[in-house]
């Protein structure tokens, strides 16, 4: 394992397109309207078909396991506050930065948050990890 | 909106095939290989490609958005701790429960869990959701 | 398995987008022009690409294994009149109703229809299913 | 067009894997546990993962787009009744035969009906197509 260091940060940034909402509703089985249905979408409060939330989140699942701390990491807990929506289209950027490193039980605290590119903050929450080897 | 209840509950289920792994790896980016190489996964602690813990989390969201409270239901915070591998070809069922109806602010805050078929939890969490109009 | 009543309605929404007749295609083998083939689409009674007319019966069968009757309902019979095409783009309301419940030989009967956003029926038809239990 | 002649008959077989229902459940949103919850399927009636009945029901239109009438051709009515379980891993093939040729409204009158390779009729019907030009 790569020496890890409070304060790293790692990114990873994804355009959504329709073909991930509609790929993810079809893995999970989520079919809430909010993200299939654009004449439903549209007399809801965000207007037009959003994507999944915990589609956002995950980009910080992929930060976690391709960058900080990297492959072989294992998730023990995310918490996760929406702030605002994302839309068919919007560039989101997770951003993951070490907290606290939990050298006795081997594990690692991370602030993990997802912006749009405007700046807006779409998701902030935590993760604890366990390192890969 | 249909009048819900304190205790109310709803349950999704799904088996889990290499298939949803490697969709849920494309459209998230997440690429660790302890989901996706199974040489590395088998030298770890997992001893075998497991399901992503985002996809298991994102049954819940299934849940909230398909049945309890149901289409048009808004996240607003979801907290997660994983307690268990889920590998490809376990069934997980995603079980929400209501826990709190909060009147004034038009939200409801709802027990997650996810379970295995022999019982082992493989998700605890809390939710808090704005439901569908 | 919970008291069906006769005239009880379920409904099903989504909006089709170009990677859901794609993916349909590629899972069935249906790759009549008209659907996937824009050149020859355009010169064909339709003027675009419109939907199979199966996926869109199939939105009936979501309604029927996921609200109503509900989980584990199984098909005997579906009679479908295709009475309008449904382009890439048209959101789809499928929306069934119990006619008949044929208690003797625990049976249901439904009226199964498609709507699209501007009311136009797309779809006519019954369905003939065993409730789940 | 061909010359079509009453008698007229073309096939297409498809061998179903786990992910052509998945898929499937993905883009229809159809979800019902006998086709993607294992753990549910064992304990019904089928036994295990059966395939969607619209998906089986699938390979005639396909037989008819693609190759009788084919290309070009207008679904009108279908008429389906489901005999037997397809399973995972099952070969169907799908048979139609013009049963009429309805000169003045241009359309015809096909008989479609699947069989699994060990001669088990699976789905019984009846098609309505106008024919490509």
């Amino acid at each position: 394992m790569k020496e890890l260091m409070v304060g790293e940060i790692a990114e990873f940034s994804k355009t959504f397109t329709e073909k991930d909402v509609y790929l993810f509703a079809g893995v999970t089985g989520d079919f809430n309207p909010v993200h299939i249905d654009e004449h439903y979408a549209q007399k809801s409060v965000f207007r037009a078909r959003v994507v999944h939330g915990m589609l956002t989140a995950a980009l910080i699942s992929a930060v976690l396991g391709n960058k900080l701390p990297g492959p072989g990491a294992i998730y023990v807990k995310q918490d996760i506050k929406y702030l605002a929506p994302v839309y068919i289209g919007d560039t989101v950027t997770a951003r993951v930065e070490i907290e606290e490193i939990i050298y006795d039980r081997n594990r690692v605290r991370l602030i993990t948050r997802c912006f749009k590119d405007d700046g807006t903050m779409v998701l902030d929450g935590e993760a604890i990890v366990i390192p890969g080897q």
